[in-house]
C-alpha cells in the first residue's frame, strides 16, 4: 500500500548521464485539439470514501499511512467548483476517476445515486467546455472486494467487468476518453524497486497492516487495490491484465467508440553508455508487458515524473545541482518526452500524458518544469508521436495515499479546514500554454 | 431491530372503548407562529448510508430486514429537491436527523466536510422560510459504536455527548429545534410489546443477526442503534437516559437558548371502563420515564400513530368498520390529542408533534385522517395543552426499517430508480390546513 509515483521516485537515479538532457527551447504551437487538463483521484479528493478498501486500512494497527484520508478535499461535494477551477484556467479536460466502492457498495448491488453522482460531474464537465477523461478504477476497490482478496482472486477480473458494464450503462455516452485501471503495471514489483533504506521496513508494516484487517473483518487475505506487499506478484499482475481487457470489452460492448485504455506509471529509463542492458531489463520488467496489452486500445496513458539513468551496475546518481523534488529526487524536464517516445514505440497506439507534475513546496519548481516538459513533449511530437493531450498532476494538493497531505503536487493548494483552493503562480504558466495552445 | 412504530401499532387494539371518540368538528385557528412541518430520517432518505450500524445489518446472514436500504430516496444528494418540496406545501418547519455515521466515521474522527453538509441544509431551510427541527440520533449509530456494544456500553452517554458537542458547534446557530434522540423510550421494551404471533420469531432473527455481525466484524457484541433484542434492556435504558441528559448538557452548553428535547414514541392508552390499571401500567413502562426526564426540557416531542384501548383483562379489539392501516390496524383520528394530553400532563412542558402519520397505501386515509386529528389536536390546544407545532410523518415514502420500502407513509411517493417524488392528493388537504393556519 504505496504510492508507486513516489516509490519509483524514490528509486530514481540521483546523475545524469551525458548528453541526454537536451536544451529546452520555447514555442510552437500543439495540434488543433490538442487536450489540456487536469487530474484528480476519487479517494485522494473526495473524502469520506468510508467502504474502501484504503479507508479501512488506514484505520487499522499497524498501518503504513501517515495519517487518514478523512475529508481530503471534500470535492465528493466540492466537484462543480473543481470543474469551475478546471474551466477557469482555460483548460478543455478534466480527468478524474469513479469511485468502485460507491458505485458497487455491496456485491453486486450497483448505486444508481452513485452514479448519478457521476453523471451530474460528467455533464458539468460537458457543460463547462471540458471533455471528460474518466478512470474506472484508481487504486482503491471496495471493502468487501478486498476482504475476498482483491487482485488475488480468480475471478477479479469478472467482478472488474461487471462493474465497468454497469458504470459505463450509466455513464459511458458523454464520457471522452475512458481508461480502466491506473498505474496497474507496478502491482507486484513494487517490493523489487524500493530503495533497500525503507523497502523492507516498509514492505514489512503493509504486510502486517494488511493481516491485521483480515483479522479486524475475519477473512483468509485482506488484499488492497494498491497492496505494496503481495502474497504472489505475479497472480496480481495476471489479473490485472486480464481485468483490463475484460473491463475494457465491458466498457467497449456498452459504447464502442469510445476510446478506452489504460494509464500507465512510467519513468523515462535512461542508459548512460554501457547501461543500455539495465535499462532494457527495466523497461521490459515494468512496462513491457503492459504497453504490448495496449496495442489493441485506442491509446496508452503515459504518467511521468521522473528518469531512471543506468550505468553498467546500475543507476546512477543524479548531477550536482540538480533541482530536487520534495523527496530529494532530480527534477528532470525532458523525462516526459523520453517516456512518451518509449511508449509509443511500443504500444503503437497514441498516448495521452494522464499524468505529469512535481511534488514540491516550491511552486517555482512547477512553474519552470511546466513549459520546460511541454517544449520537450512538442519536439517528441514533430519527431512523430501521435500525443493526443497532457493532463498535469493535480488539480489540486491531495491525500497522496501512504504519505498523507505532506506531499504538494498541486496546481492549487488546498485549506484542509475550510477545502479553500488557491491558485498557485504555477496556473497562470500552465494557464497561458493551454489558452496559446503554444508552448 | 425494528420499526418501533410498527410495533407499537401491531400490538394497538382492534376495538373502540365506548365514549372515547369524541365526534370530530372541523374549523379553528391554531395559534400565530405555529410550525407546520413534514419530516424524515436519515438512513430511511440519505441513502448509501455505508458506515451505520443498520446498513451492516441489513447484509449480514441472517438479516432480520426484509431488504436493504440502498439509494433509500437519495437525499443525500436531493436535499434541496425536499426543502423545495416543503416549501411549497406552504409549510414553514423541516424535521431531519444528522447522520453520527457520517459526521464521526471513526471514533473521535469528525467530518468537517459532512458537517459542512449538514449546516448547508440547514442554512437551506432558512433560506426558504422553514424553521429546522434537527434531531442528531435517529436511530441509526455508527458500525464503530454499535461494534464496541452500542447503548450497552457504560461510556456510550459520553460518546453521545462527544458526537453532540461537535455537532452543535458546528451546526447549533441555525437550528430552531433540537432533539436528541429519537424514540429512546422503547429500547429493550421491544420484546414485551410484541404480539405473540411474530414477536419469537423476529426476536430470534434479530438476535442472531446480531450474533453474526459480531462475527463478521470480530467483536464481542454488536448492539445496534435500535435493536430489537436486547442483552439486558434495563442498562439500554439506563444509558439512552444519561445520554439524552448528556447530549443535551453539550448541545446547551454551546448555546444555551436553544430549545432542546427529545421525541417520544407514544400511542395513546385509553381505557375502557375497567381497564384504567392496565392503562396505567403501560403508560409507567412504557413513557412516564421519559416524560419525567423531559421535565427539565424545553420541550417534549411527541410521535403518535395509533391507540391502545385497554379493557380489565388486556388490550381490546379495534370496532368493526374501522379503518385499517398497512398493517392491518386501527386509524383513529383522535389518538393524537389523547397522547399530546397525557404527556403533557405529566412531563409538564410544551409539545411539539414531531411524529404524526399513516402508513397505507390508500392516501384517502391520509387525507382523511389530518384534518381529522387537527381538529382534535386544537381541541386539546384550546383545553390549555400547549402545543407549539406538528410535522407529519413523512415527506415522502422511504425505507421503513426491517420492513423495508412496503409500508407507505410519505406525502410524496417515490420513483426508486429516478428519486423522483409525487405529491399524493393529501398534500393538498395538509397544504390547506397549513397555510391558512386553521382546521
Amino acid at each position: 500500500m504505496i504510492d508507486r509515483r513516489t516509490f519509483i521516485a524514490a528509486t530514481a537515479a540521483t546523475a545524469a548521464a551525458p548528453g541526454v538532457a537536451a536544451p529546452l527551447r520555447s514555442g510552437g504551437a500543439f495540434p488543433e485539439g490538442f487536450l489540456w487538463g487536469a487530474a484528480t483521484a476519487a479517494h485522494q479528493v473526495e473524502g469520506n470514501n468510508v467502504n474502501s478498501d484504503c479507508w479501512a486500512l488506514e484505520h487499522v494497527t499497524p498501518t503504513v499511512f501517515a495519517e487518514p484520508s478523512g475529508d481530503a478535499a471534500n470535492s465528493f461535494q466540492l466537484w462543480p467548483t473543481d470543474l469551475d477551477l478546471v474551466r477557469n484556467m482555460g483548460l478543455n479536460s478534466y480527468r478524474f476517476s469513479l469511485e468502485w466502492a460507491r458505485i458497487e457498495p455491496e456485491p453486486g448491488a450497483f448505486s444508481t445515486a452513485m452514479l448519478d453522482h457521476y453523471k451530474a460531474m460528467i455533464e458539468g464537465c460537458r457543460a463547462r467546455g471540458l471533455t471528460p477523461m474518466v478512470t474506472f478504477n484508481h487504486f482503491t476497490t471496495p471493502r468487501w472486494f478486498a476482504a475476498r482478496g482483491g487482485w488475488t482472486a480468480a475471478d477479479s477480473p469478472q467482478l472488474f467487468a461487471r462493474y465497468c458494464e454497469r458504470a459505463a450503462r450509466h455513464l459511458a455516452g458523454s464520457i471522452g476518453y475512458a481508461t480502466t485501471l491506473n498505474e496497474p503495471n507496478l502491482a507486484g514489483l513494487l517490493q523489487e524497486v524500493l530503495p533497500p533504506t525503507i523497502g523492507p521496513r516498509l514492505v514489512a508494516v503493509d504486510k502486517a497492516m494488511s493481516e491485521a484487517a483480515a483479522r479486524k473483518f475475519d477473512v483468509p487475505l485482506f488484499y488492497a487495490g494498491n497492496g505494496l506487499y503481495a502474497p504472489d506478484p505475479a497472480v496480481v499482475r495476471r489479473n490485472l491484465l486480464a481485468g483490463h481487457a475484460a473491463g475494457r470489452a465491458a466498457i467497449k460492448a456498452v459504447r464502442g467508440d469510445l476510446p478506452v485504455g489504460v494509464s500507465l506509471a512510467m519513468l523515462d529509463e535512461q542508459a548512460a553508455p554501457g547501461g543500455e542492458r539495465l535499462r532494457d531489463a527495466a523497461r521490459e520488467r515494468l512496462y513491457a508487458p503492459w504497453l504490448r496489452a495496449a496495442r489493441g486500445d485506442e491509446f496508452v496513458g503515459v504518467q511521468n515524473y521522473e528518469r531512471n539513468v543506468w550505468g553498467p551496475a546500475g543507476k546512477l546518481p543524479a548531477p550536482a545541482g540538480a533541482v530536487r523534488n520534495y523527496a530529494g529526487n532530480e527534477v528532470y524536464a525532458g523525462s516526459l518526452a523520453g517516456t512518451v517516445r518509449y511508449a509509443h514505440s511500443v504500444a503503437g497506439v497514441p498516448v495521452i500524458v494522464t499524468e505529469h507534475g512535481v511534488g514540491t513546496d516550491d511552486d517555482r519548481v512547477r512553474a519552470a518544469l511546466i513549459p520546460a516538459a511541454l517544449a520537450e513533449l512538442r519536439k517528441a511530437m514533430a519527431g512523430g508521436v501521435p500525443v493526443k493531450g497532457y493532463v498535469h498532476w493535480s488539480l489540486v494538493d491531495n491525500f497522496e495515499w501512504v504519505f498523507g497531505y505532506k506531499p504538494k503536487f498541486g496546481l492549487h493548494s488546498l485549506d484542509r479546514t475550510t477545502f479553500k483552493r488557491t491558485p498557485k503562480p504555477s496556473v497562470s504558466v500552465y494557464s497561458a500554454i493551454a489558452r496559446r495552445n503554444a508552448v
